[in-house]
């Protein structure tokens, strides 16, 4: 038995997100059926991020266990024959036994991109958030740095029932601009949902003026999610890599 | 009456192409309908490249006539509001009477993009030509340079009929590369129909080995399309700018 791992890129556009929901299309399902189509094994893909709906990956990292003999250059190009266009294989190795995507990372990196200025992108407008206002970098770079450290950031997240609490570690939160574009890098060891867009809607807040940075850190001291700002796209989310 | 001049991005994919095709959807279509719906003239809109079906611009140049009186700015958002979101306006500006977006300008500049790896990009597989086998770069871009200067390019273009020869000047064709992604530079005073396609399919003969410089050379001084290689696909091509 093979303890199979694989570095993914999707385009979330067309999925309810990563995880396998009754009735709705997503990336785990056709993860699941392309090693079921090579293979002929019913196996439990798992991904070191649970993306939402919409929300795209450059660097998903998943793994799954596997009877195959077929050499990892076979297997890759055999999983991205049978594969939807806008789900790739990236890489494909044999990870050792005790590997698990999820729960053996020690930290995810996603990145939030914003076209900021008066004309939309007609080239990426499936990829970042379309934002017209000038957003003052500066302000939302001071702002994020309060991100860093171990921190409750329940009121960046979706409200709803969670097992494991909403402490996380932030390392690190750092904002880059080329030319009209804003990147947002975001690493923790792990996210709550809708925690990085529940972050840069409130970033964008900071940004135009409407909060500073002492605002910022003030939400995020209260834990709740109703004096935040509004979610931000899915589409400018991207699932960037894992540590291990 | 003003002459307005607009910098155009457009996503090809589901277009026939810039210019007007009956019961065809087209850029130029699209375009001008908008144009009618913001000032309520029907103008024709020329573009400095009339790019084909499923090539994608960043930069194409437009012009049109109109009495509208509306501010460049204002102009500019009222287009973006009506376009399909795969066309963007990205700049606005009035030009002297004498403008024409085709015959002003002096060069056009287009560039091809291919991944070059085994593994297909589900992010970008609609703005790049993906090709498996690895690629020579240094060998392409020593063809390449036979390319620039005054010369009879029928050996690369659809063959059909032309009212203006197939002598154009290239300034410049040169390669880059960036990671797996190899980037074609070319810029002309003019392109006949399909010609960086033809010439990019000649050159990945080049970068296989199939031929070598001195082959390309000769294949372009023979004026027979059938001795060049294929038509490489629409969608790695993109319309970068045009010079006045």
């Amino acid at each position: 038995m093979h303890n199979v791992l694989l570095i993914v890129e999707y385009d979330g556009t067309a999925y309810h997100g990563f995880q396998t929901q009754p009735g709705l299309s997503t990336i785990q399902d056709e993860l699941e059926r392309a090693v079921f189509l090579i293979t002929g094994e019913r196996s439990r893909v798992s991904g070191a991020g649970r993306t939402d709906a919409g929300v795209h990956a450059v660097g998903q990292v998943v793994n799954f266990k596997s009877h195959s003999i077929l050499a990892e250059q076979t297997l890759l190009r055999a999983l991205n024959a049978v594969l939807p266009d806008d789900i790739a294989v990236k890489h494909c190795a044999v990870a050792g036994p005790e590997f698990h995507a999820r729960f053996s990372a020690k930290s995810r990196e996603y990145r939030y991109s914003i076209i900021n200025r008066e004309a939309p992108s007609a080239l990426a407008r499936a990829f970042a958030h379309h934002y017209r206002r000038r957003l003052d970098l500066d302000a939302m770079q001071d702002a994020s740095c309060s991100l860093v450290g171990t921190r409750d950031y329940a009121s960046f997240s979706r409200v709803g029932t969670t097992t494991t609490g909403t402490t996380r570690t932030v390392m690190s939160a750092t904002w880059k601009r080329e030319g009209d574009w804003l990147y947002f890098y975001i690493e923790a060891n792990g996210f709550l949902p809708q925690m990085v867009r529940g972050i840069v809607g409130t970033l964008i807040w900071v940004g135009t003026g409407k909060i500073d940075a002492r605002g910022f850190h003030e939400i995020m001291l209260a834990r709740d999610r109703r004096l935040a700002g509004p979610t931000a796209p899915a589409k400018g989310l991207c699932f960037m890599s894992a540590s291990y």
